[in-house]
């Protein structure tokens, strides 16, 4: 079949709207047709050239919701009709990964989706003179169908707005999943997110989700307080208005009369920076502080620290896709949305046509959206 | 009264044997008779002159065992006759830390033992001209007699010998709490400890207790490849002597026909090297694996690393005395070696006279010894 899709022709290059071909589901894959999608930064990551893995062309886009067409042989948990969210982090529950309980990161597939390729080897997407095109962390939503496996397809209710739950597909997830799952927060911890993007809202909403009484956020950029604000966030510190250190101000901030070291319980680093993901980590409290980074480095970067600030107790870790299982907690998080549990509609800040894309990854430069969303 | 004890008089210089002067237990203090007490490296570290929080004059020494003289005022939990352990971490049971149930790091007399002081700013120790000598981690074991605050003494059972438990003071509670209380090893497990000095032969042993499967070794001497097997290591590596990286030899080692990605699930750095200890974090499995820092690195030495080795499931996390709560904790230890189930004695591979603690700091630099113990 055609289709019409965004493509990345090449890396640094506008998306180009086109028709393109879509070869029909092989064994264990789906078509979906996708009726929405955000656009996220490692999108525009991948497009700028400054992902060393990034390939070309591909149809990007991860952050999808959309309507399966049909099924290849083999599918059993889907039928046409069936809404979804595709994964870029499947589910296959029987890997080494899936089997261990212990990590949302599901190996089965990792090969040839980090090759922009389907799980046989192939692609499925190809230009009309049949040059073949990548597909992207095995989604590519920038498309208004595409083709994903069964493993990485969450089935979700009927009745969700697929212009809202696309963005449960990475930004939402990632954000509270980091929370709830990763650094498993308790009531009445006190939490510091630096960087008030997306994925930072969502930190907070997470933090708010949990019970954290003391919610910090730290942002460069004093537009970003009310943002927070609207999602729960206790405390605001811009770095450039303060005296001294960030570091030391959240642990001022965090003292009691009771407890006189301070320092966060949990602190969330959603900026990519790793200076700011070191100041996350020793922000924390000494003895059981617990750092988790979200943000995705500049390629070669690294993070640093002594390891005096381990041995007096913090803990460094990281989380991908929040550390969510996808096809068992993403319908989680779409009932939390549609039982008012979570709040998307207002982090939605622009609603694109497909023709239109390239605009809404200006809007992410320009820092003018949380998100912008494709809709078909 | 008086008593004898190795003083260290300055940076880089042997202890001197002398007698000196010791005040009365203040409130909530107790006057020890020390029956024992090991050589550690952190006594070294402090006495070569390279730990910046070094002080001096200062009695060294913080792996002792020995009996109750007397206790001080308000002393409710200790009688003359007790035998116990003095702990460089104390555990008041009422400070924020120890009352988080989160760490063993109580808090409640650091800035006096950081200084070398009793709790109430002062010294016990004096040279015969009345010139004070400091305390060092509130423990001060190279004297035959010492003064130590209630909360950091276990009282431990009475026929255990002191010239084995007072190890227990140090490095056998460092390196199994390791395994037992920070990292939570599991039945089945696979582990790596880098380093086979006394804490890396402690972790092994730890991991034995804890059912690991597969525990492996990492030292740059194939002397201690004997050692490590007398203790539970199931493999060795000595990495000049392998092709290729140590981390890559690690994760080939642990693939298994089902799981091909490899990588250990637990590390442990007894170097103190930073470089060691990034290995550490980088051999460990994607998805869980975990790391802890034991060693004590350099002042001012960095651990680094990409910040994808965190967001792809990794854990970088320390150690200090094993996460053991002295009092609770210690005389359990105990409990454990006399009933067999942890071994000591074949680790006190010296055993000194007082006179002679400074060929137990030559033996050390030798690399001849595991543990010299000084008996009193
Ligand atoms: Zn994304
Ligand atoms: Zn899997
Ligand atoms: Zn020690
Ligand atoms: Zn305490």
């Amino acid at each position: 079949m055609r289709t019409r899709a965004a493509v990345a022709v090449a890396a640094g290059k506008p998306l180009e709207i086109m028709e393109v071909n879509l070869a029909d589901p092989k064994e264990g894959e789906v078509l979906v047709e996708i009726k929405a999608t955000g656009i996220c930064h490692t999108d525009e990551f991948t497009l700028s050239g400054a992902d060393p893995e990034g390939l070309f062309p591909a149809i990007l886009g991860h952050e999808g919701a959309g309507v399966v067409i049909a099924c290849g042989p083999g599918v059993t948990t889907l039928k046409p009709g069936d809404h979804v969210i595709p994964l870029y982090t499947p589910e296959c529950r029987q890997c080494p990964s899936c089997l261990s309980q212990k990590t949302n990161l599901c190996t089965s597939i990792r090969a040839t989706q980090g090759q922009g390729l389907m799980p046989d080897g192939t692609s499925r997407f190809s230009m009309l003179d049949g040059t073949p095109i990548h597909h992207y962390m095995g989604c590519s939503t920038f498309a208004n169908h595409t083709v994903v496996p069964e493993i990485a397809l969450a089935k979700v209710r009927e009745d969700a707005p697929f212009d809202k739950i696309c963005y449960i597909g990475c930004g939402v997830t990632t954000g509270i999943g980091a929370v709830l799952n990763t650094a498993k927060v308790e009531i009445g911890a006190k939490a510091v997110v630096f960087g008030l993007g997306g994925i930072g809202l969502n930190v907070i909403q997470g933090l708010r989700m949990a019970g954290a009484d003391m919610i910090i956020g730290v942002d460069l950029n004093n537009d970003k307080k009310p943002w927070g604000e609207k999602f729960g966030m206790t405390h605001f510190i811009n770095p450039k208005e303060i005296e001294g250190s960030v570091v030391q101000a959240i642990v001022e901030m965090t003292k009691t009369p009771f407890d006189q070291i301070g320092g966060a319980d949990y602190s969330f680093d959603c900026t990519g920076n790793v200076k700011v993901m070191r100041d996350a980590l020793e922000c924390t409290h000494r003895g059981w502080g617990v750092s988790v980074v979200i943000g995705v480095a500049p390629a070669g970067a690294e993070i640093q620290t002594r390891p005096f600030q381990l041995v007096t107790g913090r803990v460094w870790k990281g989380t991908a896709f929040g550390g969510a299982r996808g096809r068992t907690d993403v319908p989680k998080i779409v009932d939390w949305y549609m039982d008012g549990k979570i709040e998307i509609d207002s982090m939605i800040t622009h609603t694109l046509k497909l023709e239109d894309i390239n605009k809404g990854f200006d809007l992410m430069h320009a820092g003018e959206s949380i998100r912008a969303v494709v809709v078909f």
